[in-house]
């Protein structure tokens, strides 16, 4: 597999907002060869980066984990022996791209809470130009999962006639209360961290607001997981000795176990705390907050409506963050403006997560849906699926059959 | 109605860590007159006070709110009239009881966290100590809603023949995986304020861990709407002009709008600071964490043995906090070993404040219940009904119908 791992400069960038920096840089990463016509853009998630996939090359300490291995690489799902792979890593993340810890080149200093505020639009724009330096005019399909999957929805919406397919993987067409109420909460656990500074905490000798993202990163992961998964995983277990409080407590507080789920979100957002930057953190779920599909358009349908592909809508029932009503509705969305649509619900209890735990169940709907269209075996749909498990038949999340 | 707000003095205690404090102060008020054999004990929730309904005297400024004041009162589901309502604020807490806020008579200074850690049987045995100090030495009945519900069943658990009935609302014989989580990230967004310095923080000239307690409070209000009736309630709307961020932010965060989500969540969170101490927080918090209704004991059937009175389960199908499926396991716990149960769902998608918010449909089977027990006609059972809304047919919340 041919792997190219680069920062493109895009000179002067100007942002949905209206503001400018003068030099946008953008770390991009591509797999496979370019044929003319087999370009596929994958758009990551939150936190993720342009390191979509591992093979071929050594992962950089600094660098996020390769976030979608299973599903991207020769003869995978998304094969990289026919596609030609290409990842952009977001405007305002911190893994090669601009973003607020970047430098800005006027000042000498980073840009920290000046850098302007970006948007999904943004990203999309971003992504659109590092295509064009690459001499890709065409994507055969845009992918991606949660606010990725948005960013696909967002290419759809801004540039349908480049684009054949989307698959938009457990996404929704906007937040809703809930999830925007979590992450306004996670972003004040940033601000409100002292050393946060407003934002100016960068310089060797400073303190960086540590705890603030922390705690906005264990809120994610409960968000990420289902709370059935949560339960089977953690259940009430104490953690092992070997591990220790890494937050503070005090004499009462020690009378009580440190539980295994305490010990699972202490060690894994200090484990973050150390790749990921603060006010990025700020800056993408501000993005994600912001997303809505039918924004200057009447009706998400509208905002769909001059697109002639096919759509794959996947998602999974223990999702609690983006939910396959959602995904639904984003189907019918679809469907209204006569797209060929087909929406892919995977029973799994995983939540969230299981577009990145689950890759059994992801890869061969996506993989079909590359290289066969809608008509793949793997792929279902809930419209001409009536079985016992699937149909027009949606309670929503969070209600039981009560309800 | 005949009130009585009073404190009592009930000496040294002894915590069942082990530990003693040389005098427990209990705040607790009554309402209505005993008469031998019409004692309700009703069991507040995280931050409640004694003070469950306001009828007849002022409210202090500083005390929590009459918390059930649709359900307690003269004529009302828990009728003051006949019964005699006895209201305790729990050690630990805030509200007159003593807790880490109070001072420790053998230094002069506030306990702060070398207050003994409670339990939800430390706040029984206080409960039952006031009683013994009323002259009570027999329940008519016990109700209690959330934490309240748990502290309910440790009664029957502990002292199972001085009580005839009890009513768990909204509640579970443990927190699962998914709540201890979303309490340990709450506990740390305070003890990781540097103004909670440990827990010292009382005096007039210092700071308080405000910022921290509020994220906790936010976190607890998400956990107690539910999915759907924060998105009919607030859905992704601004906020109205009038209201401005609380909560420190950047010029690129002031891009966005300030969403009405937020302002409810950052109005209530300042209101719920000026009114509740941080450590009481982590104190009530914890405790609700370490309950297991099956400590000591082989499992929940067993705890609740030797009980031979009658109980009422009251759960609602929208709460993803205590749900409908834990209260149901509750109530197989109660079948199994004889007593008369009966577990009323109620089809309700306000979240876990439904038991609170919803008085009109929780009232009812409460007071058939004091008044006839199980045979009383608001109350349904999920064993014989079985119309379209009952039955057995439980799904886990957080699933949709596909799984």
């Amino acid at each position: 597999m041919e792997v190219d791992n680069n920062t493109v400069s895009l000179g002067e960038f100007e942002f949905e907002c209206g503001e400018t920096i003068p030099e946008l840089e953008v770390a991009y990463e591509t797999y496979g060869e370019f044929d003319g016509d087999n370009a596929v853009l994958v758009c990551h998630a939150l936190t993720g980066s342009a390191h979509v996939a591992s093979q071929g090359r050594f992962q950089d300490a600094d660098q996020a984990f390769a976030w979608w291995d299973d599903i991207v690489g020769p003869g995978k799902a998304i094969d990289t022996n026919e596609y030609f792979v290409v990842c952009v890593n977001v405007p305002g993340s911190c893994y090669g791209t601009s973003g607020p810890a970047s430098e800005n080149p006027e000042t000498g200093e980073p840009y920290a809470t000046a850098f302007p505020p970006v948007t999904v639009t943004d990203w999309t724009e971003a992504q659109r130009l590092v295509l064009d330096e690459l001499g890709v005019p065409h994507l055969h399909a845009v992918v991606g999962g949660s606010v990725g999957g948005m960013n696909a929805l967002e290419w759809v919406k801004r540039h349908p006639d480049h684009v054949e397919k989307v698959a938009s993987v457990a996404a929704a067409p906007r937040l809703d209360a809930q999830c925007l109420a979590l992450d306004s909460i996670a972003q004040r656990a940033i601000t409100t961290d002292p050393d946060w500074n407003d934002g100016h905490y960068y310089g060797d000798d400073g303190d960086h607001p540590d705890e603030g993202l922390a705690l906005a990163r264990q809120l994610g992961h409960v968000m990420y997981f289902s709370k059935s998964s949560m339960e089977r995983r953690f259940g009430r277990r104490a953690a092992t000795r070997e591990f220790e409080r890494e937050f503070p407590t005090d004499p009462a507080g020690r009378f009580f176990p440190y539980r295994d789920v305490e010990s699972f979100l202490d060690y894994n957002s200090t484990k973050f705390v150390e790749r990921f930057d603060a006010n990025s953190y700020l800056y993408l779920t501000r993005a994600m907050d912001n997303y809505d599909l039918s924004a200057g358009f009447e009706s998400d349908a509208d905002a769909l409506a001059a697109f002639d592909g096919e759509a794959l809508l996947v998602s999974f029932t223990g999702d609690w963050h983006f939910t396959t009503e959602q995904s639904e509705a984003l189907a019918e969305a679809f469907r209204e403006t006569d797209t060929d649509t087909a929406h892919h619900v995977v029973d799994s209890d995983y939540g969230h997560d299981a577009f990145l735990v689950e890759p059994d169940r992801v890869g061969p709907p996506l993989s079909d849906f590359l290289e066969e269209g809608l008509t793949g075996n793997a792929i279902s749909d809930t419209v001409d699926d009536d079985d016992d498990d699937g149909g027009n038949d949606y309670a929503p999340v969070h209600t039981s059959l009560f309800s």
